[in-house]
């Protein structure tokens, strides 16, 4: 039996004047894009060209909203009420749908962003209204979530369609929780070492800590960045090992 | 054969702590609500219960984009590129319909807020973009225009869905424009005379001039205020004066 | 010796379109006015109308700065690296000075709104960070605290100019908390008693628990609310008591 | 006698996250820097960076107001009522002093941005109304010109110091307005040919129009870009330039 992995990257981040990532570049190597809706990043230009790129070159569109904080960028953690969140995850998701209706697109899944990511992979209440929102909007969505967190239990518990992610370029602790950006090796800089870890853990379908503890998990899809060069440099590391190992790297089903 | 009008006004423009207008009040006496989509007033929370309310009503909810400036409730005008306005359109649009379909509701038009409704009175061409962004989003939406205006070429040009809109309580030159709020007359602000003017233009189809000169012009809505005690005082008079001359009030077909 | 006392209130909430509070009323009762800075509340025109008429009425213009939360009124609590909502004080409060210059009036006083004003009445560090940046734009400022909290001890620490504030409607506990707003009796909402009280504090030099419990504290400035009808009677049954008692009401000097 | 001339550049018009431009470069070859105040680019933290950096490297350092669009970045017209306007340029100005203050630098002088600007170099009385409240503000300020335009006539008028400004890469018609961007050779590409033209300008004292006609202008300072690698250059070449001429290149006295 071929093995099969989605990969995705957050897209759509730039802003009116100010451009950041190579979202063209990544687009020839992702098959999900997570796209920005505005409260943290992207605005309706941003989004329609992306979402555009998105849909012509065969990448699944996905909502990624987060707080509403430009100039925080949605990384830090603000205590709305939870009825509050989830309006404003309609109201992004619902931006996204028409926006990616206009440009002939469709928003097949919703990854939270940033601070709120953080906050719904700790809490699994806070998750739940999240995705809960979510789906008030659009039934049929594919939620993407944190392998083994409060996202992954939050989506469960709906029971609705989800795929689980894993990172290509940060190592792992034995909770399956990612390891402080400060301690040292938690990010992976070199190509080969991430695109191996990523093939193994696709392989074995669990997580692998930076122990060596093996952690059994729904792997469907893997995050990738591209804000720098180096980024993208790895992200089409991590494509070309693991088709080059014979996995299949396509959108996942949904 | 039985004459036939929808009333509408523009709600939901709270924004968080600051509330306006008595939208509870108003729900009791339209048939159809625009309702602010986040740029120039209204957020997720606000959109979010003002169409559970007008669902729960059965009034017929509507999107009311205008220009991204909260601090001047879209009232400026400001000369953004057409496709970045198309846009703008596009977003607010999808996020209405996706809080809409969060509480049970569904938008069935859209009606353009402030200077960007009047800037599209006066130019058919942007008029156009606009509507024609909304219609990517959504091909059955009806577009409620200003009748007689460039608003309306516009929507007859698109060969969409349309209604045309009066206004209750302002006074009109013989070119169908309205007469400017800095001349005396301008502003009607007795409810009987709103009421009788009213029924008056709904059973002639025509629009009646300050000069008492007839413009022949489909009249399918009636535009009401709810800002002021005063302003639902009018709404309240012309639908019970419509109602009593055995004119049905309902929400528009569609 | 005659006892003295100011009074200030949370004033400038207005934004745009959007009205809040009756500060003309206020502004009546008043001898310190906290004035929004624009981040939570309150936008350019709004902040000169009302340092105009605070400077006409000889009411002292303080800054009033929050959380860059326009949709949440600076209501909830976000983490902020301390080094960034120090530029944030800065920021607004040089803002604030800048109004006030134009209008003739003079920014005297630093209180900090909502969350931001509840973290660092619990958080001395942050406290200091904010009220050291308010210092490094101007070093004559007075900041105002909440008695008894860790903001008192942040300006003691930092060795500036404050004073200490007590407020009208609010119960306290023992350790000069206030009494959660969900208990009952949390809120005073009887002018006469909530005047007796503020009377009683302001002669022991005190703040009077609920309890009973006596807790000396430097109280030089009582808040008092506007945002309501009810909200302006106390804060003028307040004035009238401590006036009839023979206390002076009067800006804090500075 | 020797020569002098200013040369400036917009600055800290990153956002967040989002960088713009390359000002520690710049900061090496201006003397006065335009700084953005957080409406159209710009917030707090990048404010007190690049000022800092200004401070420290004795570039003077001026306050770049615009239209409050960060989406836009202030480069869309907006017809907001000349009072308002007024009031956003005092929040603006006493916001960069504030910040300026508490890095240890000084706000020298202030240059309205993109639209604004425009709107200004053809609208004497906006002008007058943007100039004359920065005054309220600060009487002591400067106020950079587009020179010969509608900017200087306000400038004049109101009796206060002014600098005039020309562009070191821009063509000129023949009444002293830019040659429209669409035109050929409206913008100057090659290094020498702009750092030539600016000292010949420099030296007449007087605006060179791309016919070769003479318009008499007071030139006190040239306007640089740094908004990419190619205008970086064009800005050393044009100060490298002047200086091997015998130009004196001195931030403008005040």
């Amino acid at each position: 039996m071929t093995l099969r992995v989605d990969l995705n990257a957050d897209m759509g981040e730039s802003f009116g004047a100010w451009t950041m990532g190579d979202d063209a570049a990544l687009l020839d190597v992702v098959t999900s894009a997570n796209i920005a809706c505005g409260f943290h990043a992207g605005e309706p230009d941003v989004m329609a060209a992306t979402m555009a790129l998105a849909a012509e070159k065969g990448v699944g569109i996905g909502a990624h909203p987060g707080f509403r904080d430009l100039a925080g960028f949605g990384r830090y953690r603000m205590h709305l009420p939870p009825a509050s969140l989830a309006n404003d995850i309609r109201y992004q998701l619902g931006a996204a749908q028409g926006v990616a209706r206009a440009v002939g697109g469709e928003v097949r899944h919703l990854k939270l962003h940033g601070a709120l990511a953080n906050m719904c992979s700790e809490d699994a209440e806070l998750a739940r209204a999240c995705y809960d929102a979510a789906l008030s909007v659009a039934p049929d969505l594919t939620i993407m979530v944190i392998a083994g967190t409060a996202q992954q239990q939050a989506a469960q518990a709906l029971g609705c369609n989800w795929v689980g992610e894993i990172f290509a370029d940060r190592a792992y602790n034995d909770d399956a929780t990612l390891v402080d950006r400060r301690q040292p090796g938690a990010v992976i800089h070199d190509p080969d070492e991430a695109a191996a870890r990523v093939l193994r853990m696709v392989r074995e379908g669990a997580i692998v800590a930076a122990s060596g503890k093996r952690i059994p998990a729904r792997i469907d899809t893997v995050c990738l960045h591209g804000d720098t060069p180096a980024a993208v440099g790895i992200a089409r590391a991590v494509r070309a090992h693991l088709e080059a190992a014979g996995v299949t790297v396509a959108r996942f089903p949904g």
